[in-house]
Parts: structure tokens; sequence; C-alpha cells
């Protein structure tokens, strides 16, 4: 589907500026804070492509990434109270970027052969990988390994893919549904406050 | 040697197992343990493969590693309790699997032409860096840059191993005396509470 | 350039050895700062081989790197006084480091055939990719994100390249040139306390 490609563009942009937000407050310079927000983008389908012996990288390959990212930094500078009190909508293209990196992982794991459950977790790591790399170079534990649901939704939302693909639907439908459960489970998850149990420790 | 597989497995399984007692006690979801206990298991032969460029990386090849992973998983939750007092055998596994995962990096390594230090460095990249990122990941400094005997036993064994075969020994007595070695190695430091110097600030 | 490849190997002796000394006086025992030191001296040409799709990487195919990195290594701990003491000698050379490191970089990327937005990337993360990794594994905020113009002198760097190499100047001239300009910012932002203006949190 056409529109998966700039709905991929879209949600890259917008996991840039939330990496150049998450860099604002923590003493990192300007050139600190666009790496960040280069491997929140691109960590994660640079992850999967690596695992998958996809290279060069497919950020490398085209512009279209790059011109994203940097639309993305301009926009934050230009616009900085602006983005900051857009912080809601762009959580809603953070949401919808998700679910298209989830679905773009998945389909690029199962068109190169490998087992669906494998093909899950790169629809994940695409999704989510980004994030735990800027939270690691920041000194942070990675925020999807405790709060609210994310990565999970992601994975939820790759296995009723699967469902639909087995169900032959057409491939557009399949994806929109599977976008729409990433979204609605990550909603209902903010609405009603869900997470996932903490772990205790063991030993007490 | 069919033993060395089953190993692997098993090696594999401690260390996922391993990841999420790692992860229990510092405030992480029960997806973070779990996306801690995978890079634990699948992290150091991930990161040889990658530089060997051996991709798709070999646990996204079969079902193998994945199923021991999930069984780690189950295993350390119905059972949690019995896991941590089983600590001392798991250790065993543990031990037993740096020893298996040092030979398969190297033979791997050694297979695809690279000289033999190079080999040796793969052999202990492939046993210990899922540690590092997992420490990484959870904001700790590498246990193996500062505690015990760990890496260095992988080299020493992947030293003799190479000095085994160029002796000629049978492949199967050389996997199993390497494996011994460094087993025997890594016993030893922590009975006789042996440890690499540390080292002082050169400016002190 | 005969004389790119030594500077190469000087650049990664020099990085190994800044590698250690950052790990001392951080209770790192010697096979810590050793890790530290390949990591620092071998990781931004081993990110640039993975993104582009180099493998196995260029440290794993020659016996150089191993070698330059095993110099800094015996220099260190052999004259460990004298090194701390020729600072700033060390300093020079790891500018020329980085200088030689993004023309690398920059090169590898373009006989590649990549665009050269993303060539400039490439060059500069040759050169500072080791760094950020030597400080997260550390658990250090990486240096090069909020301390003096680094990166930036990379990137300038490689621009200039870009244009010297459209104006047709013979390619030793254009390297020299290149080179000389990175050192020159570099040099001259330490002189003046230049540095990249640090983000504010946009919430204040």
């Amino acid at each position: 589907m056409e529109i998966i490609i700039w709905l991929d563009y879209i949600g890259t942009m917008v996991f840039a500026i939330s990496g150049v937000l998450t860099a604002a407050g923590k003493k990192l310079d300007l050139f600190g804070a666009m790496f960040i927000g280069v491997v929140t983008a691109i960590g994660g389908g640079t992850t999967r492509d690596l695992l998958l012996g996809v290279t060069p990288v497919t950020w490398l390959q085209e512009y279209g990434y790059i011109i994203s990212i940097l639309l993305g930094f301009i926009i934050t500078f230009l616009f900085r109270k602006f983005v900051v009190r857009m912080r809601k909508t762009l959580f809603l293209f953070d949401t919808i970027g998700i679910g298209v990196f989830t679905i773009i992982g998945l389909e690029k794991a199962l068109n190169l052969g490998v087992n669906p459950i494998v093909a899950v977790i790169m629809g994940m790591t695409s999704a989510v990988v980004g994030g735990v790399i800027r939270d690691t170079l920041t000194n942070e534990l990675p925020l999807i390994f405790h709060k609210e649901i994310y990565a999970m939704a992601c994975i939820a939302g790759a296995l009723f893919y699967l469902l639909f693909d087995w169900l032959e639907l057409p491939l557009a439908v399949n994806e929109i549904l599977t976008i729409g459960i990433i979204i609605t489970i990550r909603l209902l998850s903010i609405r009603f406050n869900l997470s996932m149990p903490v772990l205790k420790n063991p030993e007490n």
C-alpha cells in the first residue's frame, strides 16, 4: 500500500522529534540532541535490517528517511513551543508510527522467509528498539521496560496480522486492521492505566 | 558433535533464565524482563554473527533458540522459588554455557577463514557480550569488567582449542578438553577468589 | 594514499590508549579496560561497516588493527606515567585520528554508491561512535553529546571533502586539506572554548 510508505516517513519524523524532545533538559548539546533524534528514528529499523542481513540498511539506500528526520529537526527547532504544546497530537502519530513500523518489520521478515515467531519479534523490534537505544544512550532505564503497554501492543498487532493473513484477508484490509488494533490497545491501556506486572525480586 | 547442539540450547535457556533473574528487582515489568532475557541469551551469538557477516543471524534461522528461551521463561515464571534455590546448579550450567558458546564462536570464525587471534576474540564475544548488553540496558557497569575471571577463562580455553587443533587431537576430544578447561579455570577462580587486577587511575 | 593506512593504524592505536585511560579509575579490571580499549578503537569503523554491509567487518580481515590495538595496550601498561604525561601529544594524534577515520568512512561509503548525505554521516560515524560506545558501556553520558566541537568538525571536514572532490582536486590534496580542516576546527574550538549550544528543556 502506497500510504504505508507515507506513514513510515511520518512515523520516522515523529520519532526524530520525540528523540530531540527527550534529549532536551539532559544537558545534551544540539549535536547530541540530533544524534539521539536520529537513533530514535532509525534505530529499530536498523536493528531489524542488521539481524535480517538487509544491507546497506534501508535508510542508507534512499533520501526519504533522512529528509523525514531533517524535517522533524526543523519543525522542532523552529516551532519548539508549538511542538511541546502539540504533544498529545504527536503522541497519536507516535502510536500510528509504532503500528506502521510493526507491519513493515513483520512484512520484511516474512518476505525473507523467516519463521512467523521470529517475524513477530522483528515487527516489534522495528517499533521499539529505537526508543531502547535512545534511553540507553541517555543513561535511562528503557521506558518500554517499565511503563505502560507498548511493545505488547505491537506483538498483539503482529499476531493478528498473521491471523488475518491466514484468513486470506486482502493485504490493505489486514494492514489497516492491524494498525487499528495496535492503536486501540495502546490507547485503552493508557485510558485505563493498564501496565504489565512488575517482576518482583524472587529473593524477597 | 551432536551434543554440542544440545549444550548450546541448554546454555541459551540458562542465559535466558539468568537474564530474567537479573531483571527482577530492578523495577522492570514482565516485558522488560523477557526482553533482557532474550538479549542475554542471544546477544553474544548475534554480535558474533553480525561481525562475521552471518545473516540472517543464527537464532532467526531455526526454532531451537526461540524454544530454548521460551522454555527458560516458562521454568522461571512457573517455578520461581525453585529456580532461585537452584542457583548453584544454574551457575554450573552457565559455566558449561560459556564453554560451549566459546567453542561454537571459535569454530564459526575459523570456518569463515578469519585469522586465529580474531577467531579467539569471536569465541569470547559469543560467550560474554550477551551479559554486557544485559548490564548496559539495566544501567549497570558490565559484570565481566570488574568481577572474577570470566572472559579470560573463555580466551584461555580458546587458545587451548587452537593448540589441541594444531596437535591434531580429534575434534570431539578437543571440544571436551576445551570446555573442561574453561569450567576448571572459572571454578578455581571462584574457589580461590581470584580476579583480574583492577586498573588504578594513572593520575593519582 | 599509502600514508592514510598508516595514519589509520596510528589513530586506532591512540583510540585504544584513550579507551584504556578512560577505563582507569572506574573500578574496571584489566580485562574490562582492554575491552573498552578495543571498542573505542574499532567501534566507529565496525558500526559503519555493519550499516553499509561490509562484512566480515574490516578489523576481522587483517592483522593491522589488532596489532595496533595490542601495541597501544603494551605502551599504556609499560609506560603508564609517560602516556599520561604525553596526553597533549596523544590529543593531537586523536585529532588526526578522527580526521583520518572521517575520510576513510566517507570514501568507503561513496565507493559503495550511497548518497552524499549518508556518506557524510558514515564518515562522522567512523570517527565518533567508538567513543559513544565507550561512554555508554562505562555508564557515562557520551562526551560528544555535551562537550566541545568534535562530531561537527568531522561533518564540516566531510562536506569540504565533497566540495573539493566536486572541484576535482587530486585525491591526495583533498585528503590532506580535509584532515587539516578537521584538525583546525577542533583546535580552534578548544582554543576559544567554543561548543555547540546546549538544548534547553522546552517545558521551562
